[in-house]
């Protein structure tokens, strides 16, 4: 095999597809990125078997063949060439060349024969949306995707889609983030569990452009999204998700409309007092249009105050501070109407048209 | 004790002198930063037992008095403040409120008094030279300290003043960098060895400004540099340095001219394939005004040309490419001047005014 291609353009490939290379693996060759050059396209590949990218790169075939070369080493001596077109050959036994200008680098490829295939995901059930959208949607939930492995469905996200609204929802035992997007176009009911590493990665790669588009297809085990020259294909989890619907109300008792970044201060600032690990709640006492943030521990006691409009009946009601800042911190809104029933019931972070919604469960306070 | 000053000062106070507060200690209270406003100035002091720094303070002193206040949880405090005036106020017992803005935060200090005193420098001899200056030289050369403590002078940095010259050396079992700075003035021949971990920490609170002074002063057992409002004084490093002038000489057999960039990319690629640990020495072949550039391990091969000017005979010699790194990335030139005698000597990196000296041991290679 051998091909040329501009420092640039390897770099930007590479950047892309090792973002599906395993830290480690039992696989020896999946710890390489593919170069595809066997048909009338060069097209980079890594795949851990649960997620894959394919990128396709711009460059001369000089001679068709595959060849696997591992990806850190790979990478990071692309990442170090001088800015020039560089040259990659590798014969039938692997040994791979290459160079760049007056530099030569002589190292062993893998064969490339051994590199897995990724799926072949049908396009029937296609939607689409902006690369921004899926981007912030992302960031916005997939920080109360449940860490622990118990329960294998809460480490991915649900992928709602009824009629032409898709909703994006995570939970974890203390908290449900909820953001629903508007299709283009009206699809069959769809529920799908994307994992929370998928998201994690493609979200990197992914531009965040409004005017980016990305198609998304599912079927029975797999999601592929489609963006530029790339593509990323993942496994789905098996199982059936939470349902969240049966947590949600809207009924309140208390309603609060407060800006939204001076309490993430506030909050942000209770924090220095708790310990990594100790569950220390910050209190909130809203009283007459105003909210008293209260917080000890042994380190030391804050209190702090913000105006607030305030519609119903005063509460006193505790949280675990980061689970406020997440959700505060992911809306982009000035000020946030957060309702509340009781000292015992969550209460929800939500706008009007319920395109976004967090729900956090109190905790209990010795006040 | 109460003081009031504003948020932006106390958070550049505080970046300032908690440089000198130990990651670990058995004394508590140098884990604080200690506030004495007992006369008419503000300060803030921090003090590991071997460096300490001091810092005045711009702000209203409305009751006199002194507390020692742990300084990562003071600083954290202060950082994520409202932008405004903060109270800072103590009582007898040492619990201490700090409020901003309807925000109050109430901990606990420790005893002021009970906060060791900064060692008295006389003044006696003092030179002076511009901030950029020091914090250049200490980049320039504090790389090749010994990180070992075997030998404790060798942690340290010689500054060897002979009338109006000081040069800073520093030197490990396999390097030795020389950086010589002309001063203002003539002085007595002096020798003292400063701490590496000082030398670090104080180029962390210079400017960098060419036009901003620093006055530093000698005893027998400390250093003081004294630059705008701060004060840094270290214990110095007690025992004679290598006389590292028995190891230069002007001879050579093979100079070369090269570009300096250009050297540091190609050795830079080669060290991917030298693993962590791994001891690879890079081949130099200097032959008809080229320079090869030869490596080779488990990992692959490379080879590499850059062209160059030549004065005396070809040469083959074998070198740590880490070091040759080390030394050419902090010399400012755009092509530099490399002696070498045989392959068993030294090389040396220096300009015509021998402004810099960096020497550089070889190593065996089998070719």
């Amino acid at each position: 095999m051998k091909i040329i291609s501009s420092k640039k353009e390897l770099l930007r490939a590479l950047n892309i597809v090792t973002k599906a290379v395993p830290a480690k693996t039992t696989m020896p060759v999946l710890m390489c990125v593919l170069i595809d050059a066997s048909t009338d396209v060069i097209k980079f590949t890594a795949n851990d078997m649960e997620l894959g990218i394919e990128t396709k790169v711009d460059g001369i075939i000089a001679e068709k063949g595959i060849i696997a070369l591992e990806a850190k080493l790979f990478s990071d001596l692309v990442r170090k060439l001088d800015e020039d077109d560089v040259t990659i050959s590798s014969d039938e036994k692997s040994s791979t060349l290459i160079t760049c200008g007056k530099s030569k680098f002589n190292i062993m490829g893998q064969n490339g024969e051994d590199f897995p295939y990724l799926p072949f995901v049908e396009k029937d059930y296609q939607f689409s949306m902006s690369q921004f959208t899926l981007k912030e949607t992302i960031r916005q939930t997939v920080f109360s995707i449940a860490t622990s492995e118990a329960n294998k469905t809460l480490t991915g996200e649900l992928f709602d889609i009824r009629e032409n609204q898709l909703r994006i929802i995570s939970l974890d035992g203390h908290r449900i983030s909820i953001r629903a997007i508007s299709l283009k176009d009206s699809y069959e009911n769809r529920k799908v569990i994307v994992p929370g590493k998928t998201l994690n990665e493609i979200s990197k790669i992914l531009t965040g452009e409004t005017e980016d588009m990305v198609n998304i297809s599912l079927t029975e085990n797999h999601i592929l999204f489609e963006f530029e020259e790339n593509l990323v294909v993942s496994r789905l989890i098996e199982g059936s998700f939470f349902n969240v619907d049966q947590m949600l109300t809207n009924n309140y008792d208390t309603k609060i409309r407060i800006n939204r970044q001076d309490f993430v201060s506030c909050i942000d600032r209770s924090t220095l007092l708790v310990k990594e690990g100790d569950k220390r709640p910050i209190i909130l006492n809203i009283e007459d249009n105003e909210i008293e943030l209260k917080i000890s521990s042994q380190i030391g006691t804050m209190n702090d105050f913000l105006d607030i409009d305030q519609e119903g009946k005063n509460i006193k009601i505790g949280f675990n501070p980061r689970f406020l800042l997440d959700a505060l911190r992911v809306i982009d809104d000035e000020e946030v109407d957060i309702y509340f029933m009781n000292q015992k019931s969550p209460c929800f972070i939500r706008d009007e048209k319920q395109s976004y919604i967090y729900m956090i469960l109190p905790v209990n306070f010795v006040d």
